[in-house]
């Protein structure tokens, strides 16, 4: 998976501005890998037989699902870049991976899923973080 | 569709807080919309002779679409509200309205799918800027 | 809302083919619809108080807006028409809205909200079904 | 990446049924790649200067791109699970990833992104096939 995120871009065909590239690699990486675990997690709160005190994690994972996948998306393109796109969800990721990644670590001492998914929800709000200070 | 998405607003069966009902109605009927407009209108300038001039649109509209389907999707939930998230992901929708509602009037004269979907974003972008001004 | 589906097919610049538009927009228009109101009947589910009986609604429901979305976009693309993607995916969407419709159906009696899910899962079904059948 | 998925699925709180674990986790890292890879490759596409003889390549990249994620969201569920919505999910995945390989492959000694697209998409329209068949 890593591979392919990188590989692609050393294919782009045009110039790709002053972006970090290994910045700019880990953030997309992050944000794919956390958009599946997040779905996984919010699954994996349905089938608790405590589901009613999980409703608010199911909740922010399923959020933290869709806007990590659209940042995916946009990090993933390049032709006719806007600074002001890339800054707006990168700091809407940030914030959304933020408030997963505390939800899901009050239930990390109880379920495994909600442990792994705080640790990808806090990678991604840390790449978005240091992607968006690359960008200047 | 304006119709289910307010009927659904009202089978909440929970506190929806102080949110303005009619103002977060119709920002996810906009981006509902909107996520649909500018997939047909970068379709449509792919479908174009002069597409290498529409590279810009296409692209903008891609992340357009992609950023209102995700806002969309997090306007329509209520349970475990967070206004951080809320807030985030309408400066991100609102940016890229903009965005691509700038670009999209750039061939307006030229090309009728790109003055829709113009209008349609400048809607979201303005329906976007709306409800976070009544969030307080 | 369906206007602009409309609309954007009427702007396609080039060939649409034997398609049946009015089949074609119907279908478009009850993909989006269908979108947003398993996203809002799922969360609606979660804040029940009986959450712990509506898990497989929620997952179902879940699903449903994926491919609803997923579907949506690609008949809002013309360009580089491929039949066989085209029915695959409607073939899907009727799948999901079928068992959508059917499990929101058997809560429809307790929650005002599966009622009306069920609803927009069985015309977006049967709206699939109409476009494939018209697909020859 | 790899490891955030089988860990998921191994914190899973429930009965997963007779699935392959293997073939599951296998097919929801192809189409997360997938997806990635076919967004990726479109905006390559986009900023070739033959582009206006890669609209169709940039169409069928994005109705992948589309699928692709839907059924790794689908996939990535457990709860609720009905076998219907799976297999129609993977036929409609299989059927686009086979039609984005081919058409990618068409440009593939011109254009490294459509070699490396290419091969993604085939990796994925076999473990779609390969978890298919491991449905039973």
């Amino acid at each position: 998976m890593s591979t392919a995120v990188k590989e692609m871009l050393a294919t782009y065909p045009a110039d790709l501005g002053g972006v970090d590239r290994d910045k700019l690699t880990r953030c997309i990486e992050e944000c794919v890998a956390c958009a599946q675990v997040c779905t996984a997690c919010a699954d994996a709160c349905l089938a608790e037989e405590m589901v009613a005190e999980l409703t608010k994690c199911i909740r922010t994972d399923a959020d933290c699902a869709d806007i990590c996948a659209a940042t995916a998306a946009v990090l993933s393109r390049h032709t006719g870049y806007d600074a002001n796109i890339t800054r707006a969800v990168l700091e809407a990721c940030a914030a959304v991976c933020k408030a997963c990644a505390d939800e899901c670590e009050s239930h990390a001492d109880q379920h495994e899923h909600c442990r792994i998914c705080a640790a990808a929800c806090r990678r991604c709000e840390e790449a978005c973080h240091d992607l968006l200070a690359s960008l200047g």
